[in-house]
C-alpha cells in the first residue's frame, strides 16, 4: 500500500479470482467456464471486426442490446450491457446502496458481494444458509433493505423456485432487489419475465457461462426502465465505451447462434447428472445443483486435500477456505470426457488412502 | 431517475462522448481516432484468441503488461493494463482523492475529470488556463493538492515542457500528480522517465489515438510499484477480469509491430502542419498543437456553425458549447486525404458567407 492510498479503502479485501493458469496443461474444473468453444459465427465476427478497431465501439452498445432485448423478451429500454456482469454489479451496488440504504445476502453466495459493499462504503449483512446449504427465501421477505441473491447461488449450485423470489421482490417494494443469473441458463427459472411487473427488481446475467464468451467479458442487467436510467447515469460517469468493438461483435453473433449455445447446456445437465451420480457412488454428499457446477464434500477426505492432490495430476477445481464450505470443493462440469477423467482421478485418490 | 438512485449522485450529470455515428457515411474528425488501421499482426492475433473466448482472460495480465513494461522502459511492477484509459483515471481518482484529499485540474481540459471527481464525491478546483489557453505550470507548483493534468492538453494540443511537469510532481511530494498522456505521441515529452524518481506520479496512456485501437479499449498507467499496488487493488474489487482476451492479444501484437505506429504517428503530424498552415492562410486562429488534432476558430463565423454546416455536408467535427471556448472546434487530423476533403469544405463554407 502507498502512503497516498486514500483511508477509506483501509478495510477493502479485494476479490480473490480462481486461478488461471498461464498454460493450458490443467484439465480446468475450477471457474465454471463452458467447455465448448464459441460458434463459428462468433469466430468470423471477431475477425471481420478487428479490421475496425482503430474507431471507437459505439457508446450505446445499439445493435447488441437490441439482440439481447429480444432474446430475453423486453424491450431495449429495458438492457444494459457492461463489460463482464461483475460491471453491472458494481454499477448496483453503487447506484442503489449508501450509507442509508444497506444490502443483505447471503453468507454462503458469490464473494464479491461484500468486496462491492466495502468497496462503495456500504453497510452489509450476510444472512446465513439453512443447514441444508438452502436459501430461507422467508429470511428476506419484508426485509425492507436492498437484496442480492445469486439465483442459482454459487457455490452451492442449489435455487429459489420463481414464485419465491417474487414474494422477495413484492414484500421489498422501496428496496432493490438484485437477482444475479449467471447460471440459470443450466436449470434456474429465470425473474426476468417479473421485470416488467416490478420497478424495484434487476436481473443481472452474463455470457460467461452458457455462452462460451468468458474470455470477451460480456454481462447485462435487465430492470425497469428506470432503474437501466440510473445505471447508464453511473456507466456513463465512469466508462462510456465499456464495451469493446470484438466483444459487441462476438456477443451479437452469440445471440444469433443461440440454439447452439443452448444445447450445450443441455449437454453440461447431462454431463451433471452423470458426474453427481457417480460421485455419490464414491461416497461424495452432493448439494442438488442446477448450475454448470456442483459442489461436493466426501466424509473421509478433507476439502482442500482433494483439490491438492487433483491438482498434483493436472486437474484442477475450485475450493474455499471459509469455515463453512472448507470441507467442499465447487466442481465446473466439462465435457463428458474431462468428467471421466475427473471421476477415474478422485477414485484412485480415494483408494490410494 | 428511479427513486431508489443514491442521493450521493444527485448533482452528477455524466459525460457526454462525441457522436459515434452508427454508420460510416461520415468523414469522423470529431473523436481524435486514428484513421490508420491496427497492423496485420493484431487482426491475426484477434482471430487466433476468437477461438478460446471460453477461457477467462488472464487477470493478471500477465503477457501485455511484460511487453507494456518493456517498450516504455520500466519494470512490470510499475505498469496496469486498464480497459480504456477512463478506467485507470477512474481508478486513480477512487484510490489517491477522497473529502481530505482533494484535486485540482485545468478549467479547459478533458471534460471527463470534473465527472470522475463528482461520481467519487471528491472536491476539486478548477485552474483557470492562461489567455493563451496554456496551462500555467507555476499554478500547480506547491498547490499541496491531489492534480491531474492532460499533457498535451485536450481539447487546445498545447503541451507543458517536461521540465514543468516535473518541478510540479517535486514540488507537491504529499500529493498524487497524474499526467494524462493520452496525446503524447504525437509531439509531446512523456514524463514516463520520471516514475522511478519520483513515488507521487502517475503516467496515464492509451492504445486509442496512436496505435489505433480506439475500439479495443486498452489504457494503462505507469507509476511507482506501490502506486500501481493500490490500484490493482481498486481493480480486483471492481472488475479482476478488466480486460478481454482479444484485447489484450490484439495490444500484445500491436506493441510487437511498434514501429508502424509509430511512423503513423509521423504521418500524422506532417498532416497536422499541413493542415494548420492551410487553416492559417484562410484566417484561422489555431492553437500551437502537438497533439493528434487542431483547436481552431475563425474571426468571421461561430465555432458551432461551421460545425453544423460541415456536418451537413458529411464532416463531423467537435463543437464544445463551454462559453470559454464556443468559437474553437476542435479537429481531428486524419489521412491527407481527409484533410484536403475538410479543408475544401470549409473554404467553401466561408466563401458562401
Amino acid at each position: 500500500m502507498s502512503r497516498f492510498f486514500s483511508s477509506k479503502y483501509s478495510n477493502l479485501e479485494a476479490y480473490v479470482p480462481g486461478e488461471q493458469p498461464k498454460n493450458m496443461k490443467y484439465i480446468k474444473l475450477n471457474t465454471n467456464e463452458s467447455p465448448f468453444p464459441p460458434s463459428q459465427g462468433a469466430l468470423e465476427a471477431a475477425r471481420l471486426e478487428a479490421g475496425r478497431l482503430q474507431l471507437y465501439s459505439d457508446p450505446e452498445c445499439t445493435v447488441l442490446t437490441e439482440k439481447a432485448a429480444e432474446v430475453f423478451g423486453v424491450s431495449k429500454e429495458c438492457v444494459l450491457m457492461t463489460n463482464g456482469s461483475d460491471e453491472i454489479l458494481n454499477f448496483a451496488f453503487m447506484a442503489f446502496c449508501d450509507k442509508e440504504h444497506p444490502i443483505v445476502f447471503p453468507d454462503i453466495t458469490y464473494g464479491f458481494y461484500p468486496v462491492f459493499a466495502e468497496l462503495n462504503g456500504i453497510p452489509y449483512k450476510e444472512i446465513p444458509l439453512k443447514d441444508d446449504f438452502s436459501v430461507d427465501y422467508k429470511d428476506y421477505v419484508s426485509v425492507n433493505k436492498n437484496i442480492v441473491i445469486a439465483n442459482p447461488n454459487a457455490p452451492t449450485g442449489m435455487a429459489l423456485p420463481l414464485w419465491q423470489i417474487e414474494e422477495i421482490v413484492k414484500s421489498n417494494p422501496d428496496n432493490v432487489v438484485i437477482i444475479d443469473e449467471a447460471y440459470v441458463d443450466f436449470g434456474g427459472e429465470s425473474a426476468i419475465c417479473l421485470t416488467e411487473k416490478y420497478d424495484n427488481l434487476l436481473v443481472t446475467g452474463t455470457f460467461s457461462k452458457s455462452r462460451s464468451l468468458a474470455g470477451a467479458r460480456l454481462g447485462f442487467g435487465i430492470g425497469n426502465k428506470s432503474l437501466i436510467c440510473d445505471l447508464n447515469t453511473i456507466k456513463y460517469s465512469t466508462n462510456p465505451y465499456n464495451i469493446n468493438r470484438m466483444t459487441m461483435a462476438v456477443g451479437c453473433a452469440v445471440l444469433d447462434d443461440n440454439e447452439y449455445y443452448m444445447n450445450n447446456c443441455k449437454t453440461i445437465i447431462e454431463n451433471r447428472e452423470y458426474t453427481v451420480k457417480n460421485l455419490q457412488a464414491m461416497g461424495f454428499y452432493v448439494l442438488p445443483s442446477v448450475a454448470n457446477f456442483v459442489f461436493a464434500k466426501h466424509p473421509e477426505i478433507s476439502g482442500e486435500e482433494l483439490y491438492l492432490k487433483l491438482k498434483e495430476r493436472g486437474i484442477l477445481i475450485r475450493h474455499f477456505t471459509k469455515e463453512k464450505i472448507k470441507d467442499f470443493n465447487r466442481i465446473t462440469i466439462g465435457t463428458k470426457d474431462m468428467m471421466d477423467e475427473f471421476l477415474l482421478n478422485v477414485s484412485e485418490i480415494i483408494k490410494e488412502r
